[in-house]
């Protein structure tokens, strides 16, 4: 035992007795927070999502913050804000209260909707994304404001459009920029690397999206009579999308590596701490990181190099058995993860009018959908905010922090730093076997607890 | 007026008689046969193809014919007999009581089995294929054993599978190859060119099909998160499927071509008889004949080179909007038309040889399904058969016979010209226009009457 205790090691004990005190209540709350089912992709939970808004900037209310419900052209959004010391930086929480959809619902062990804890666990959709990972902020929050140990102005904002592209939001941040005008952003939104380790994610991937049709006869043709006649636009489709990448994985769209910056040799030399090796990879995913450009390493890969996919390819019969048919058309889904430096426009542009030269003149082209989500975001590694969140969380843990540059996105982000002018500090306490956005999503009562350790000691910093 | 008449003229002028007198018997008792839903597809239907098949027997039996109902191991066979005198030809009719599924209901403007004459046209499933140009022989037959003017021995075979692959056929294939030995073949399960120029079919492509099913991860993964990391099998697989051809549109298969004779000058004299322009190919299809090789024109494409055609390919998110996936797995179905002189399982052996080679090593190919549906057919355009034909359409219609190598396949052809030792004949009346397999088929009055007066005449000819 040491002889000296320092004050983060008192305030850790003194919070950690706290929780031990009141986690009960922080559960049986929790659960009234996931009880909502608040889908914002389906309609028929319009209801739902206004009722978790209202339930949410009540508790907000109840916990000493003054706040309101906002509309949006999509759903409510909840904002709160306490006044504090104005020498100190004005802090942002960003959360959303919106869930993915449960579907299927019968391959859940407990109703999604209704939280069961098993061993230790909350089961329910939510009870990671973004609810659990919230709620810790919220109970943090709390405990720091009845210590009177809240010194800095803090803002929550909680939308409830995340799962579906935070339009709502989105249309409300040119009013809000300036009342949310702060300091620093924080995002508990996230995971950790699978060791477990505490994990700053430096670097989050913008995105673009689109769906091509590829038609050519006007009806499926019988594939005997017309085989080798009529062009098959299943073939041709196939062949545009394998002239995406070159032989050594290279995206092959004139331009689409303009603006991508390599990593410095201090991200460099992070980035190494999140990178996962190819067995465990495998382990985790029943493929070797075998994907993407050759010339580069998969962490690289995943964080400073943009990316295309198929995420849908489809065209002809897929039933059982056989249809013998040259299919009338051939559509494909892309996505293109793009990375700083990259404007997401003008790579959609590009990735648009290359498909459109690729297409054999027989047949006809159509960009039937194409989007963008979002920027990417790169964070400087050597802010004092970084190194003060990876100290704490190291203290925390006890383990060294890993940095991540993040293959996903969260659009939003970007966005919001932009308006508010805040310096961005993502990191959550998710694990990949918390199963988010699929049956049986759960998270910890652990889990819980290190979140508000880490949101009360990193609140109470400012 | 001609001065003279000739026997032809005399014949068809007797027959065009008794037509016009027995045509509404002939009308109700056709839509008796079609008011059965034999369709081989389903299961369900199982009881009504028996009753169609009893049906059938019944009538042949009543027009004069020894009938008997077989039993198979997939839908009964009807086989009916009449004897000959034994110096003339023994003529076997091949045909089916099966018909395609209705599926979509809801797009016939008259029930599917509730046969309905429209505007000189008879609106029901099965109205052309193949029970209305079976059910025209029938009539023919019933005609000349009134008339006593059927001296050869004849043998009518009707199963109940084809639409299914001729399961049942082929299995009694072998126990009743010496009882149906005959020297003719009479299949009228076949089009016309567009044009409605009668239209004798040389040539008939046999058929292989394959599934392939490319394997990554263990789930669908997060594009985001392993977007340039994980191998994406929709990627791969669209690679696979483009390096099946080379950019002359040649199938690029090591062997495939192997067997592959170019047509005699003879063939190609008669081929042209039966090609469609470019525009017109357009007019009736939406896209310009432009698949396959370049290196031939389109109609010794579609008779006397194989192709290798995309029936369907699917991978991934197939839904509305957009799902961020790297899809666990693709599939493809593919199906090889085939040439005379190409085994059919070496090409299928070949095919799925090649597949394998072009899977990537991260990724796993499963055949998950293969199969062989039959050979090609390529008759001989001079046989005397072949030349009575041709003589009979041209005096029966006063426009000249077309001879068309067919790129479509009836694989139970070439296996039953083999069992029995016949020469095929194969001349029908259906048009492109009449919907066959597609809601709403049908079969004008006048196609019935012509396929009657050309069956009569043939077979009063052995």
């Amino acid at each position: 035992m040491p002889a000296v205790m320092s004050d983060a090691q008192r305030d850790r004990d003194a919070r950690e007795s706290v929780f031990q005190a009141e986690y009960p209540r922080y559960l049986d709350e929790w659960m009234q927070f996931l009880s909502f089912p608040s889908v914002s992709a389906a309609p028929e939970f319009q209801a739902d999502c206004r009722a978790c808004a209202d339930w949410l900037a009540a508790h907000l209310q109840h916990i000493g913050m003054a706040s309101q419900v906002l509309e949006s052209p999509a759903e409510p959004i909840v904002l709160a804000h306490r006044g504090g010391l104005p020498s100190h930086p004005a802090v942002l929480v960003y959360g959303h209260y919106d869930v993915q959809p449960a579907a299927p619902e019968d391959a859940w062990k407990s109703p999604p909707f209704q939280p069961e804890l098993r061993g230790g666990r909350l089961y329910a959709r939510g009870a990671e994304d973004n609810k659990g990972q919230l709620f810790y902020v919220l109970k943090a929050v709390e405990t720091l404001i009845r210590q009177k140990a809240l010194r800095c102005p803090l803002y929550v904002l909680i939308e409830g459009g995340e799962e579906s592209g935070s339009s709502g939001l989105k249309s409300l941040l040119p009013q809000l920029r300036r009342r949310l005008r702060s300091d620093v952003l924080i995002v508990t939104d996230t995971q950790t690397v699978n060791s477990g380790a505490p994990t700053l994610i430096m670097g989050l991937r913008g995105i673009v999206h689109l769906e091509a049709c590829l038609r050519g006869p006007h009806r499926d043709l019988h594939s005997g009579v017309h085989g080798g006649v009529a062009p098959n636009p299943a073939s041709a489709l196939a062949a545009m999308v394998a002239a995406l990448h070159d032989a050594d994985g290279r995206i092959a769209i004139p331009g689409l590596y303009e603006g991508v910056r390599p990593p410095t040799r201090r991200e460099r030399q992070l980035m190494r701490t999140g990178a996962t090796g190819a067995e465990a990879y495998r382990a985790a995913t029943g493929v070797s990181p075998a994907g993407g450009e050759r010339a580069f390493p998969p962490e690289e890969r995943a964080g400073f190099r943009p990316s295309l996919d198929v995420n849908g390819l489809f065209a002809g019969y897929t039933g059982k058995g056989i249809k013998t048919i040259i299919p009338a058309t051939a559509r494909v889904k892309l996505t293109a993860r793009l990375v700083a430096g990259q404007d997401p426009q003008t790579c959609l542009n590009r990735i648009c009018e290359h498909l459109r030269s690729l297409a054999p003149p027989e047949l006809t082209l159509d960009i039937v959908d194409r989007g963008v989500g979002g920027a990417a975001l790169r964070l400087r590694p050597d802010s004092a905010l970084i190194r003060r969140a990876a100290d704490i969380l190291q203290e925390l843990t006890g383990k060294e922090t890993v940095f991540l540059w993040e293959g996903a996105s969260i659009p939003i982000v970007a966005e919001l730093a932009a308006a508010t002018g805040a310096e961005p500090l993502l990191a959550g306490f998710g694990h990949e076997d918390d199963n988010i956005h699929a049956p049986n999503e759960s998270f910890s009562i652990d889990q819980f607890r290190q979140g508000y350790l880490y949101a009360a000691r990193l609140l109470a910093s400012f």
